[in-house]
């Protein structure tokens, strides 16, 4: 492809670091940002900046964070008894959407993954450990992904949980409400079928 | 949806002027960028900086350009007296890339559309005319989309030619190569079946 000048081609290779971004939608967004919106190839630029600078991560769940405690974390009317353990920020923000939960999290930033060099310390399960030896908690609720990775994680975490006499639980698993039974998946289907419960 | 601060909103806020980038996607890439591709971050950031920086419109072709004329306009060995008109830089470096065509372009950056505001000045209009004024051309090709913006637009440029006696081309339409007939829109068929020729 020919190309129309360095910074230009930068560019269009520094935006494939974008999820789902391939060679012509970068080209697309470059073009875009460069021809019709420089105001928001701007803004982008100044709230890349900001964010390098501001955002790290809470220094008690992990998640990313403007400061050195999150505000979930120094909310002092949160339970501090019950510990909801997820993979990913957005988790922590669906869950808090949809629920009325009111204890404190724990964001591994992913799951073990042996193969790809993630392991124990890369999920923080060390800070994790010191957690459960250093305050009373009454509850551990695991959301990991209903995954391969996110069951194994769960499970390596219920044993450090059973270990320490902490009560684990697992979110439910079964037919999403609206769901229709035969757009299920069968796993979630013999899931639900052999969890079924009295009405 | 809960705040995880307000540089990170403001990021996510940011993303959502790339094309194609709904507030699910600009969540996925403000978290991908924050927690595991820093480095590709800062990389986006600099070369959006460089960008906005160095990037300007070559004064006379009006593609994207890092230097006052482009590589092909300063080209002494293309040939003067063809003009390619296209509507964006893409369309040039699509035709560099598929043909053997060695004359001028001139990017009109978008088409006419009278309801967007963008009329003759927008696509550069005057500059087009200045140009046809005062240098030799013998042929205009007219590259424009063959949607009913882009015919609306080469018929106005093909006005401006045919007052000054320039012969006017535009691409052929037809099949596909490799397409196959019953895939083919119906537009398209008809202008291929009426312009067919004696093999
Ligand atoms: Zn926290
Ligand atoms: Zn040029």
């Amino acid at each position: 492809m020919a190309s129309l000048g360095p910074n230009i081609d930068e560019l269009m290779q520094a935006l494939r670091c974008l999820p789902g971004v391939g060679p012509k939608s970068a080209q697309r967004m470059t073009f875009q940002l460069l021809e019709r919106n420089r105001d928001g190839a701007e803004r982008l630029m100044l709230s890349l900046q900001a964010a390098l600078q501001n955002v790290r991560h809470c220094q008690r769940c992990r998640i990313l964070s403007e400061t050195e405690l999150c505000s979930r974390c120094s909310d002092p009317d949160r339970r501090q008894d019950q510990l909801c353990i997820v993979e990913m920020p957005s988790d922590v923000l669906a869950i808090e959407q949809a629920t009325a939960y009111q204890g404190q999290y724990f964001v591994l930033n992913g799951h073990l993954s042996p193969l790809d060099g993630i392991g124990p310390e890369t999920l923080g399960i060390p800070t994790l450990i010191r957690w459960l030896d250093s305050q009373e908690t009454e509850e551990i609720i695991l959301a990991t992904n209903p995954t391969v990775e996110g069951e194994a994680t769960a499970h390596y975490i219920s044993e450090l949980a059973r270990a320490r006499q902490i009560r684990v639980t697992r979110l439910a698993h079964g037919i999403p409400l609206g769901g229709e039974l035969e757009y299920v998946d069968s796993t979630t289907l013999s899931h639900a079928f052999a969890g079924r419960g009295t009405v």
